[in-house]
């Protein structure tokens, strides 16, 4: 029987669930659309059902636990805690319920955090004991690890780099706050640059045909590798903001590496090459030329299932040390 | 046989040593003039030699180890690395060195690292496993810990918040950068921003009878104390610079407290207030009213002792795990 672990990424409108072996091979998956529950425990049911087909179709197969990648998500108390973008209002209390259905090991933390325990399990940082992984999607997440473990901290919430302060005159985030970091690095980040520069510069700009609901991170893109400048230097902007922040990142816990991970990161040296650079000009002396600024190897589709399920993997090894 | 460690703290001009048991009672110290030798290999015969006496006197004790807090100090490799204060230039391998003369476990790390790991053995952070410590002496420096583990990152350097910017055209850092953190929250930043206050202001203030060599953090307190308005005013703006920083770290780390360590730190409400009031204000929703500003409980004279041979203690109990 093979040994595999269940990952499920949960978003505001997709949940997505799949089984994958250690090898980090994606055996089987499936989508729940989660916006249609507004009740979790109907969710849940689904869910469950979802799981109980790909084990039933897989045949001989050793369920090892369940990982759950999910926004606002606790990994000491295993809840979902007020997410903005779900139904289920207030606390969730996420891996009781779900045990319920499976009693097996079930792990659940953010999506950052997933991420970079997928990272660690299958990705480049395989060998590494001390790195970042930054999720630039909408907003922007991370997951720090320290010493070979993801660091949750005293209350579980650790790692949300989006809402270090760039400028404390700066944009107005979700948060409530100003100037955090992910109002400039993410996929909405480096729009409101580019309507920033439109506003700024007289240049041409394929851009410029564009509303601010329509345009996105891939727009942008796909203008900056035609070589439109507006969009090439929202890019320079977005990696120039990153890595000063990043050059405060690495004193706190001196990492080997920092992959960029999700859909900005997908834009590969526009974003890697001046994020690098700005982190190098900003860094201390005796860190210079030792951080590595690297893309996610978990570039697959299931990057967010791979990611959950790694999170089973990690949990058993802690658990055997 | 009583257990005991040894405790040696490397300034520029001093170098303190101790013998310290177990519940952090310093048994026996000394004290000798770094700056008095040029060369590495006679101040470590001399240190030998003070360290051998206090044994001596001391008659039955198990000495379990020495522990060093030294500036640029390497934990990975036991060396001081081109330390700017040092009449020894280069890297030095200390701790091999220093087991020449007495063979016993041997650790070494920067004096703030030491002061972090003081903390968790002797002081205010016995029991918490996430925290940090923050040194606001000549410089600021900083330990982590994170899983109840000091974080010593890929290269050993790791926890440099003193380098952390909080102004690109802030005020020059003897690293050759600009406006990082230790420029304004030091014994020293404060008598920078005293003297920007008495440019700026035109209101009486005693400070202004003192040179800019003349001036130190002591005498801004002293005036503090008394009354004196400009030197409230370094206090409250130190703190609400230090705030708005730790913020941001809080948003790595996540951590149960913060500790307030060394000369600046003295001044008390004078410091912690504002500070713990600017790094609410600044605070991630997430993290408000969780996290503390304290007091180092390190307060005794031989406080940097105490860090340093603590790193003794908590490198048994690591071994032991």
């Amino acid at each position: 029987m093979k040994d595999i672990a269940i990952g499920v990424d949960i978003g505001g409108t997709f949940t997505k669930v799949g089984m994958v072996d250690k090898e980090g091979d994606v055996l089987a998956d499936a989508i729940i659309k989660t916006s249609d529950y507004p009740e979790v425990d109907k969710f849940m049911a689904n869910l469950h059902h979802s799981i109980q087909k790909l084990i039933d179709q897989a045949g001989a197969v050793n369920v090892i636990g369940v990982g759950i990648g999910a926004p606002n998500g606790n990994y000491y108390k295993g809840t979902i805690e007020f997410a903005p973008n779900l139904n289920w209002k207030g606390v969730i209390p996420f891996v009781e319920l779900s045990r319920k259905h499976l009693d097996v090991t079930t792990v659940l933390t953010n999506d950052a955090n997933a991420a970079a325990v997928g990272e660690k399990i299958y990705g480049g940082a395989r060998n590494m004991s001390d790195f970042i992984v930054i999720t630039l999607g909408t907003g922007l997440g991370s997951g720090l690890f320290v010493n070979g473990k993801l660091v949750y901290g005293y209350d579980g919430f650790a790692g949300e780099l989006g809402h270090v302060t760039v400028n404390m005159e700066g944009r107005i985030c979700g948060c409530g706050r100003r100037g955090c970091l992910e109002t400039y690095a993410s996929a909405t980040g480096i729009r409101r640059t580019a309507f920033e520069l439109m506003a700024d510069r007289t240049i041409p700009s394929e851009l410029r045909k564009y509303s601010f609901e329509n345009l996105d991170a891939e727009l942008i893109f796909n203008a900056a590798e035609k070589g439109d400048q507006l969009a090439l230097e929202a890019f320079h902007i977005t990696g120039k903001i990153l890595g000063t922040k990043l050059a405060d990142t690495v004193v706190h816990t001196s990492p080997e590496a920092i992959f960029l991970f999700g859909g900005l990161a997908k834009a590969g040296n526009l974003i890697l090459e001046p994020t690098k650079k700005s982190m190098e000009a900003h860094l201390l002396e005796v860190f210079k030329n030792k951080v590595k600024i690297l893309p996610s190897e978990l570039t697959k589709k299931n990057a967010a299932i791979l990611g959950s399920s790694a999170l089973v993997w990690q949990e058993i090894t802690l658990k055997q040390t």
